[in-house]
């Protein structure tokens, strides 16, 4: 059909750029319109009328749009949501965790100071395993479709897992941390680390012992393969990467009140990028490849790409069920516009903002009365923001569907799809 | 004169028990004149009788003992405080941060967040090179010492310098973390950095910014060395020693009153160790022996014990300067005693507390009122503890030298007695 792989990405950058510009329109709401709902969708992704279970607020919402797939996943069958990693390989994960407790804290290394170990263990069983493990999954899930069949021995796949478990460790050193300097109440449907009375701020002590066991783990099972360095090293980049994230998330939040004029999308996007995306996305993926031996530069760079992508449209995922999701299945209380943060939502209401609506937000935007986030809230449905994520969420799968055709040096579509599915239509 | 090491080994351990059981007795307060002074005390040792700058207190704590020299040190010329690096080495070092920080910020590598480089930039300088550096000065040293004259090349001798601002920076990360659990106000003369109001709580990201510069420091320089992989591990398992260390003090402080029955002095010492021997005293030398290329299991392991040894009676004095020292000349106000800590001078106390005493110990101490801070400093000079501290730290000094010269295996002896005298007779 096309030439060369660069003329098709030239067409999907042009889309891609049609699309920002589209959303990014400031001049009224009703542009948005524009993008008119897409005919194609496949009938698995229509709502049915069979709405038990999703909460009254969420069905509020799907007015605006009906296909408005973020909020409506239980209504799809379990094969139709592309549910990307079976209970089997769920289980199977679960079952690698308690050895690498055990490994961490058998009495015999540390036989001077037991109750750090004791510890130890209480703290990575609370903090660790209770999350959706999207990341931990991923790298099994990307590793199984890497490797080469004939290398797909039982010890290789337990080793798949465990690199699992030392992603979702860092990400958990990451929470620990983030929680405290954010004052985080509830994570996971229970009460952050540090909110426990046992706690407090020795929660940032614990993050690092979180990070030291992470590496303990990978010392004890990959010391001597070829690939080790490489890992170490990408842990360490994405260390850079998160803080650089965090960094700059904080610095729009510095006075008390946030600064909107520094809300665009572009510094959105690299925010999430920095904050999210690579350590979500890029690293289980990363890892899958080199523990498949690929280290070739452009094979990464390639599904780097791709993968940042997804990461960004996640992180705006994240944004609209912080503020349109049920916390009784999200298992937090959004607090984005308590904080003052730079969303995808408050970006997008500041582009379509009348004179008097931006007041509005100048107004009462980062503030924690009740009333405050409430005029937030309404001034987001005025301005139709349900209506355009959904639309926004249609549009991205298209394009990621379309930019996963154009990967090449091997790496297999599927698994891009099922990541991408994977996220797609996710609730929580 | 011996006929194995491990006779003389024998000899010194049994001296050792002597000396801790001396420390270690409860009955009475005049128990501890059996340990007379050291009479074979080098004469450069004795203080002389200008006193200028020393400050008035220590003066008075003087008379306990004549031979205090942790706080006498301004009294002795500089070549007989047996002073390791000289000026020239310190200014090498110190030549060698600028370059660090550039290539750590250069804006080419992340053009997309100009912001966080600059960020990063401030952070490192205000943090990193304002302490003493003895970690880094010492993995220098070290370096020097180890390595084969012919390889002593200009690039190798800067990579130690390098090397030796990668412990600065560990070091930072840790810093940065304790001061704000433990809500310290000053460090190094300045105001804590999460006492700025631009930074407060965000200073944890930023101790994980330095972090990652010093996982990048360390890519960017030995990548392609042999030794990088030990040298990562080395870091990483600091990493894990500190944090151990960390929350076992942290444990004694859980409840609003420190429990005195747990204040004994092998608990004590098994957290000096993992606090502070290990990154302060073992990590210098064993990162310079690998990148001398000494991997040999039982060399690394007679250095550590003897550093380890080192490591806990550097606490002990940390403890009583915290105490007794400066805080011009430490740069910082001691907070042990309101803090509640597990110190030296409080399980000394408790040894040697008469009931009376030990109901004074267990009613004022981790009380942030000065008046209970002042009882429990009479209590202390009611029971000789200046007077202990400063037997005790001849007779350590004695040990450690006895210790050193049965180190075999090649390691250089001066090294060990550089590091020594290093830390004797200091007062910061």
């Amino acid at each position: 059909m096309f030439s060369t792989t660069r003329s098709l990405e030239k067409i999907v950058q042009s889309y891609k750029n049609e699309l920002r510009r589209q959303i990014s329109k400031t001049t009224s709401v009703t542009n948005s319109d524009a993008m008119a709902p897409r005919l194609d969708q496949p009938a698995n992704k229509t709502p049915t009328n069979e709405e038990t279970g999703l909460p009254k607020k969420l069905l509020k919402l799907q007015k605006y749009h009906r296909f408005l797939s973020t909020l409506t996943p239980q209504q799809m069958p379990l094969a139709a949501r592309g549910l990307a990693v079976s209970k089997d390989q769920s289980r199977e994960f679960m079952a690698c965790f308690p050895d690498i407790v055990r490994d961490l804290t058998e009495t015999s290394k540390h036989v001077d100071v037991p109750e750090a170990s004791r510890w130890l263990a209480k703290l990575l069983q609370y903090n660790v395993p209770n999350g959706k493990k999207n990341r931990g999954l991923a790298t099994v899930l990307a590793y199984k479709m890497l490797e080469k069949p004939e290398n797909l021995t039982p010890e290789n796949v337990h080793l798949a897992n465990v690199m699992g478990w030392c992603t979702e460790m860092f990400h958990t050193h990451q929470l620990l941390l983030n929680d405290i300097m954010e004052g985080t109440e509830m994570r996971r449907g229970a009460p952050a680390w540090h909110r426990r009375p046992d706690v407090g701020l020795s929660s940032i002590n614990d993050a690092i012992l979180v990070q030291s066991a992470m590496y303990s783990t990978l010392k004890k099972h990959f010391h001597a393969k070829p690939y080790y360095k490489n890992v170490i090293e990408m842990f360490n980049e994405m260390l850079l990467k998160c803080s650089t994230g965090q960094f700059l998330e904080k610095a729009m939040a510095k006075t008390d009140k946030p600064d909107l004029s520094q809300f665009t999308m572009e510094k959105y996007l690299t925010i999430a990028k920095y904050k999210t995306a690579y350590h979500t996305f890029q690293m289980p993926v990363g890892l899958a490849l080199l523990m498949s031996g690929v280290d070739d530069l452009e094979t990464h760079r390639q599904a780097k790409t791709i993968l940042l992508e997804m990461g960004q449209f996640f992180q705006i995922q994240d944004d609209f069920l912080d503020c349109f999701g049920d916390p009784a299945v999200t298992g937090k209380n959004g607090s984005d516009i308590q904080d003052g943060k730079c969303t995808w939502l408050a970006v997008v209401a500041l582009q379509r903002a009348s004179p008097a609506q931006r007041h509005v937000l100048e107004e009462h935007y980062g503030s924690s009365k009740p009333e405050d986030v409430e005029k937030i809230k309404e001034l987001y449905e005025t301005l139709q923001l349900p209506h355009t994520y959904s639309v926004y969420e249609d549009a991205t799968y298209d394009l990621l569907r379309t930019q996963i055709q154009q990967v090449t040096r091997g790496l297999p579509h599927d698994l891009f799809f099922k990541i991408l599915d994977n996220i797609f239509r996710r609730n929580i």
